[in-house]
């Protein structure tokens, strides 16, 4: 496709989403304010995005016939989530356009690719390491002094499938831990001492304009977002990096959609960028609290051809995951001045599970 | 009930929807955001509301079927539009609570019942006469000096329904507009030569709690709202006394649920009632763009029993609504920083149709 192509999807067109999370089920809402109609496939019945969509295709992600019927129903087919198999998005891709591309979909999903795809756009990471086996694990720890972050390549998320070495003695050799995340082609990152993490969000149409949004401080809890707070506390020399960062990203990747990126801050300034996820992005919910367009919105805007939208922030703002339990203060929290708060439509609270979210206005602008 | 009772419908209940149009499709949503499901009763099949719930009973809002279904599958019921059958939401109040209450309903279906209402609430409206006929209404002509506009009790909305007397030589006489208005029970209101018409949209709790979103100015064309901008540009003594007149009408009729009123300013700065609608209302869009908590959310907070969500603006706006071929404008309209746009979801742009809204954010507080 080239830069200058004029395509519009005309709103009351269809939009299918490929799985059906909280994420789904935003990105539909987004979808319905745009006047689109939206089909999830997902294989979960009654899950948070099929509740608000038009339709509801309950099957595999893989599933050759639900595919096909996607394919059929919808006139741009998006994902929701970077574990996507790519055989099914190129499939949908022959058939209808599906966005973010699906080569931005493969790098994701391989923490190698991913960060090989980072250094080679100029975008500095932590030092890696492949692991194939025992042996490349043994030689990767010695080369970073005994320290590092074993992740598999793929399918991670949220701390799950890691392994950390720290150094000390005593502690569990590259065999037990290669066998710890399930002795499968892994990849061993450096430990970096950083300070803060940091998020870029940001969002490339197909005629190549990019907006990003505001960069968000992050922490998390548990290996899971805990919040994020806009503005950051890091130098605007540091967070023009990390716009700088996505932009070459997307301009790389040839994306079309929104990406959300996750980076570490040393002490020293060193800015890392960690990984990214080929969608919209937890630490961009406070978007739909604090912008004209939240991240949802310009999702769909960049998928169907509209005008990218407007990034600036109105108002200072701290994004709070409701995880578990957490959603029993909903009501509590209903009752602050400037709390926004979206819930997920889960039936059951789960340790862990992602239930909703808070955004806190702190400070009109 | 009384004003000391504490209910509250939990996250994951589900909220039954009576009509399938705009205003039920955000309550959808604005429930969706808060972790409800939805069932909308509508005979329509695929109309804005459904595309965007859980569930939607395909049948006429009177279909005892139907309601017996919708009062089984919900744990509260609203309805978007006022001309909801009075017999049915109280069959149904029988079973499961109904809010806004019938009795308002009931009230805000019939002019005559409306103004004597709001009169009985000390609340000012223009003069009028109830006309039962072409007698009454030669009468009710001559008492107002030959001007007025005729409207039929019921089932009026967007202009439809009325009859106007100038006054001229010529005009057609009393047993014309009569049959102009179909020969059915009507009121005669005295001609106001108005210089503004504002609304307020404001909300009650079942404890007794009200909150009240800033006045917003409107201008109708051809019978059907153009514009909503906030601030208004009448006095604050003004602003204060609609303010004032909604907090009677809730309290009066024992309200829960939003309610949208509007008004007409006299040059001398007397301030008339209009009408109310017991419902949200197209001059409370703006809230969705410019507050934290929208008239919609605020309608599912009031009947769901969670607490009433802050009212205050933060920016400044004009709501403009987006009628049969207006749709056209909307890949323009997106390019405009700080314009929310809202579509409705609706196939077929048909004249005088609302096909969605548009914000525009004209200055951030």
């Amino acid at each position: 496709m080239t830069s200058s192509r004029s395509r519009m999807i005309s709103p009351a067109s269809t939009i299918g989403i490929i799985g059906g999370g909280q994420l789904g089920r935003m990105l539909a809402m987004a979808a319905a304010r745009l006047g689109y109609r939206t089909v999830i496939l997902e294989p979960q019945e009654n899950c948070p995005a099929a509740q608000v969509a038009n339709e509801h295709i309950v099957a595999a992600y893989d599933d050759p016939n639900a595919l096909e019927q996607l394919a059929e129903l919808c006139d741009v087919i998006t994902y929701e989530f970077e574990n996507v198999p790519v055989d099914a998005a190129e499939t949908l891709n022959e058939i209808k356009p599906v966005f973010p591309p699906p080569g931005a979909l493969k790098i994701s999903q391989d923490r190698v690719s991913e960060k090989r795809f980072l250094n080679n756009a100029g975008i500095q990471t932590t030092q890696w390491l492949s692991v194939e086996n025992e042996g490349d694990l043994e030689a990767a720890l010695l080369a970073f002094g005994g320290k590092g972050i074993l992740k598999s390549r793929r399918f991670g998320y949220d701390g799950k499938g890691q392994a950390k070495f720290s150094g000390k003695k005593g502690e569990k050799n590259a065999k037990a831990g290669f066998a710890a995340i399930g002795s499968v082609p892994s990849i061993l990152e450096a430990l970096v001492d950083f300070t803060r993490e940091i998020s870029v969000i940001a969002a490339r149409d197909e005629a190549g304009n990019i907006k990003v949004y505001d960069i968000a401080e992050n922490v998390h809890k548990n290996g899971i977002l805990a919040t994020s707070t806009v503005p950051v506390s890091v130098s605007s020399t540091i967070a023009g990096l990390a716009a700088d960062a996505a932009r070459k990203l997307l301009e790389g990747l040839k994306y079309v959609g929104v990406v959300g990126m996750e980076f570490f801050v040393l002490a020293n300034g060193t800015l890392l960028a960690n990984e990214f996820a080929p969608r919209v992005h937890n630490s961009g919910h406070w978007t739909e609290a604090a912008c004209a367009v939240s991240q949802f919105e310009q999702h769909i805007r960049a998928i169907t051809g509209l005008p990218l939208g407007d990034t600036r922030r109105h108002s200072d703002c701290v994004m709070e995951n409701l995880i578990g339990d957490d959603i029993a203060k909903v009501p509590e929290i209903l009752k602050e001045t400037g709390a926004v708060v979206q819930l997920y439509g889960k039936a059951e609270a789960r340790p862990g599970r992602k239930m909703g979210h808070v955004t806190r206005i702190t400070k009109r602008l």
